[in-house]
């Protein structure tokens, strides 16, 4: 069974009004309920945590490892962050979010700035699939269509995703690349993009469903055995 | 002097009013005089020349070639097509314009249908960058903007471009991977969308600019040496 | 279940006394066998039953096709190349070993010659991981050794992989991309390298292990809906 | 004219005879000299310089920033670290030679270890050319032959370069990813193998001829305009 850690900021819902009517329990328990219900051992996380939630005990329990911040990257500590990074590269899988995408661990991760523009005015998103023979796909129709969202446009600050799955249209007259992966080690990185604090988009069905099929991607293989370091010459 | 061919059908300039009255020397005559005046030295070749103007001459002073086809992909000899793929392994240029998605030599080096979704509407096309520092893109703006253009959607059922430089957003709802970069063999490919035959695309400064910025990009280098066949063992 | 069929050439062992004593029930039993064994289902076909073995029938019943061959790439009808390509955009996995890079159907996908160096001079074969967290290289270790195999050498004049999972180390001097991951259509294909018909290649473990492996990553996911064709303007 | 900084530790010259005899100038201008050679315009930083060599001043001067270090690694300040990497990411090309590859700069633009296997050992190498019509071959024939090279091997722990160009093969029995491109917001970054201090490698023709393509292929174009942050929505 996947372990999965769904972790949160959980700060605008607790400060915020509007986001609370949206999210009583959390952004962290809106994703985790669904996950739950597909069979999933989830547990969740938040930034007000010792250690953000994310002790190495806990690590060593999570095989994917989801992640949403917005209002205070700043304050994950490096020594988490570093630690996050590690994991990956041994082999945990890892979602990023939204306004994740300027997320330490996930700038880290790049080694790009991530930035992007943006604008809250409640436009229109159709998430066009454009791999849809890809896993993460799984169940989908040609798009994902949500009312209303914040919009993310290019240029986003990302190296070339090595599997590009999502494209967004939004009605202000944008395009974002919303659905990006990526190897880094032996860990699998996925990048998604709707979800605002302030908006639904998390009991959106077809949103669930993509976390749902990412997490199942994104789970790590054992896979081949690494080694580095000195070593002498082989036979032959 | 980078050296470059022109291929165009040239049947709806001929038979179509509407087409002859937007490109009344044909498109290729509209690509080319942009390329022209770039300093490229460009000739010119149709459909219902002997060998379609590519004859192995022709072809041997060929640098890039550029292709525009749609209504008589099917009149193309496959004699022909096998000589253009031979010539673009061997290190030749492809500029692949619009619905030249469907002809076979494109089909032929994709490896896939290459088919796609289409409606004629005059739909608002914007053309965002996505890869910014390509040499693809030089000299544009975030976007190129076209008042009026057909659309073409997703799913485009191409391989994975090796870089994705363009996706364009429709006034109608969708999204397309408008500028796909591809090698095979030695050789340099690249698919540009828009050029629809009723309207005057191809007078548009920016699309004139990328069609230039692609030929330099896709110019063969020399490169190394390839030698293929049974082969004795090295020494050491 | 995932259903797999591994189609196989099967001249060599039946003309050849040599290739027939390694192989004694045909190189499509020594892969069949295994995958059994790892409780996948599995039936072969070969070249000269009605159809190639592989008729509509057939194919309706093949997640994942197998193909070995060598001597007789040109007598496989170009008629199935067709079917089995359409089948492996819609979805199909397939898997090419060996000298079926020089296949009518690899050819066909890759849109390039796939030629390539060789010696049949039993080198010394070390296939080295180099992406270890993929799952086709579940349960190996750093590399896969193999005393004797015909040397494949660059160029290998395929598109670059869409991922790499081994290059090839030849005690006569050469390295080779000996596993290579692409998309087409729906369809994932890997292509893997070792197999020479005179040498027991296919009764080595790893070997065996890393075709059972690709099945499972080829096996088709059902995706998301793809739409082709004329289509209107959406809401909003 | 394009503008090269070539930097380097320039410690192993000044402290071990054994590389003061084969690199009397020290690295920086082994790598230098045949650049000016070729009609670049070259300079040269090292770390023990103020703000090691690489104020503002002269990176405003530099189009390709070729980076070479071993044993100090650590005593690069992040600070600098953190003002190289906003120029790559503005478009200046980054050329990282051999022990580079654990190098802060190159760790941070790749976002993982960096780290792979070595051994001292003067085994053979042979750096063969697997993408031979990309511009960095230019004027290669099939490989480079590098008589005694320290050897590095797989595991690599790099992202998947986004092109393969080098693949070595060592005389002790392994492979490695030895020419690797990639690119990060609007620059372009190459790693580029062999150069072990201790033996002649940066005099070898086509080492050098490599690092020139190199160069030239990593050289910034001022591409198309990024811009970032809020944004009103579009017309249309």
């Amino acid at each position: 069974m996947i372990r999965v850690t769904v972790w949160n900021e959980y700060r605008h819902e607790r400060h915020d009004q509007q986001v609370a009517s949206v999210y009583p329990e959390g952004i962290h328990s809106a994703i985790a309920v669904p996950l739950a219900k597909e069979g999933l051992a989830v547990r969740t996380a938040t930034l007000d945590e010792p250690e953000h939630g994310l002790s190495n005990d806990v690590l060593d329990n999570t095989d994917v490892l989801i992640w949403w911040g917005h209002m205070a990257h700043g304050e994950v500590k490096d020594e988490i962050v570093a630690r996050v990074q590690q994991r990956v590269l041994d082999g945990m899988g890892l979602i990023v979010l939204h306004s994740g995408h300027y997320s330490k661990i996930f700038k880290t991760l790049m080694g790009t700035t991530c930035n992007l523009k943006w604008r809250e005015a409640n436009d229109h998103e159709r998430i066009w699939v454009v791999a849809p023979g890809h896993p993460i796909t799984e169940g989908l129709g040609e798009y994902i269509e949500i009312e209303h969202e914040e919009m993310y446009g290019e240029h986003f600050d990302i190296p070339a995703p090595e599997t590009l799955v999502f494209v967004s249209w939004f009605s202000g007259g944008e395009i974002f690349r919303s659905g990006c992966c990526y190897g880094r080690g032996r860990g699998k990185i996925f990048y998604f993009r709707p979800g605002h604090e302030t908006l639904p988009t998390y009991h959106h069905p077809d949103v669930q469903r993509v976390i749902a099929n990412a997490v199942r991607w994104a789970a790590p293989t054992p896979g081949a055995t690494r080694i580095f370091g000195n070593t002498p010459a082989l036979e032959k």
